[in-house]
């Protein structure tokens, strides 16, 4: 069961690890951070309870201690029950979600548990904005892509801002890193996985009829830059989405939605 | 030939129509506001000048100028020419884009005219987020949605924030408002369209499956309440976007992509 604890004092030291939000963990896995990962909203705090990420703290409005009693019962953890006033001291801004939870990281998952079971995943190259990286891991998660891989340059995933655009899925999608990139991309072509470019080039072949792997990973790019040559040429097959011309590209959290949709628009 | 004018003076009032953006643009719809529809960056501001918005005026750096000056070339309209600090002193902020265009609003277009050759279409219903706006038009751009419509409770396209994250593409998809919602459908209906709800209940038919009109109309509802009972009486068939349990629902203009990606994907 939680214990319930009341915090008066903004400054009390219980509540560290809740302070100065906005400018501590800009980089929280950079090395002398805390490399915390927060949960924001009850929603976010709910998935955190139930993934890998063990909380040691939450902070929060005393209402939504009461909405999260249930999640809570069997659970050890202090619930720092404060106002909202107080909240705002300590996280240096006006939090409306009106409660945080605060894990640290555990280790990083391995290629090999994050491919075991998986039929469909998304391999980032560059995609350095924090908001992309939540989208992805939603839509990730409500399409039923099993799990995220990182190439080179991608930015946090675990970052504050990723953490509450991906509703908390971010939390539950395995990620991984791929080492060696993009030489490690034969890792998955072993297991089987069919190796696909995501380019809007007119010359890739169309992501529906080229998408035949059993099992399949995404390459994608960010927006702008896109794939690097060298990812490129260390894939199977460059696909494209049918776009309008005159356009850009679209989103890469929206284009990696396309493909995952394209492999369960049937099911 | 779009004439020069130099601005050294942040209170010229010749740059009215930029002035404090942060604040004056929250609604530029609302009786006593000026109406005007701003274009940020190179990108958006030649998109405007390629659709049925004319700017009145542009204010921004040499720089941009230079960028813009073929797609001015043909236009009678002053440049505003500033240093980066005396364009953060009128617009109230720093905009790193470095140019800005203003435009008054055209007359709204109608129904018929938006719906004219339009094969796919979006209608929006409770969608007050600009956010998620200007993402539906970027969306319908590149995937070929011909225009969007709105029915009751939707936020202004043309706010700044929703032109912006549309890439512009707010100011060439065309819009137009459906009379009497929800009744108004059937004029869709009238036309050909078969109309179509969107939404995450397990009942509702497959999207792939179900989307069978030669012209398709997608009602969307916003995140969270989704579509009215209203809403949904009037459309010819429920469908869903096959989604993993124990998830959200899209974001809404992230569903709409993969609808209109449905009807492109062997295109």
């Amino acid at each position: 069961m939680a214990e319930v604890i009341d915090i008066d004092d903004p400054a009390d030291p219980r509540v560290d690890d809740f302070r100065d939000l906005s400018s501590a963990d800009r980089r929280p896995d950079l090395p002398g951070r805390k490399g915390l990962v927060i949960a924001e909203g009850v929603v976010v705090v709910q998935r955190m309870l139930d993934s890998r990420f063990t909380p040691s703290a939450l902070l929060g409005v005393g209402k939504r201690y009461e909405q999260l009693a249930a999640d809570l019962a069997g659970v050890a953890v202090p619930y720092y029950r404060a106002s909202a006033e107080v909240m705002a001291e300590v996280v240096g801004f006006h939090l409306n979600r009106g409660v945080l939870a605060v894990a640290p990281r555990p280790r990083e998952l391995t290629l090999d548990e994050v491919l075991a079971d998986a039929r469909t995943v998304a391999v980032l190259e560059g995609v350095n904005d924090h908001e992309n990286l939540g989208s992805m891991f939603r839509n990730a998660a409500g399409l039923g892509a099993e799990a995220v891989l990182f190439g080179d340059r991608c930015a946090d995933p675990l970052y504050r801002r990723a953490v509450r655009v991906s509703m908390g899925h971010v939390l539950r999608v395995p990620f991984a890193s791929v080492p060696e990139w993009p030489a490690g991309l034969d890792i998955l072509r072993g297991k089987g996985f069919q190796i696909i470019a995501l380019t809007p080039h007119p010359d890739a072949a169309n992501l529906a009829t080229a998408m035949t792997g059993e099992r399949v990973a995404l390459l994608l790019g960010a927006e702008g830059p896109g794939l690097t040559e060298e990812a490129m040429r260390a894939t199977d097959v460059r696909a494209r989405i049918p776009m309008s011309p005159g356009t850009d590209s679209l989103n890469v959290a929206t284009a990696a939605a396309m493909a995952f949709y394209e492999r369960v628009r049937t099911s």
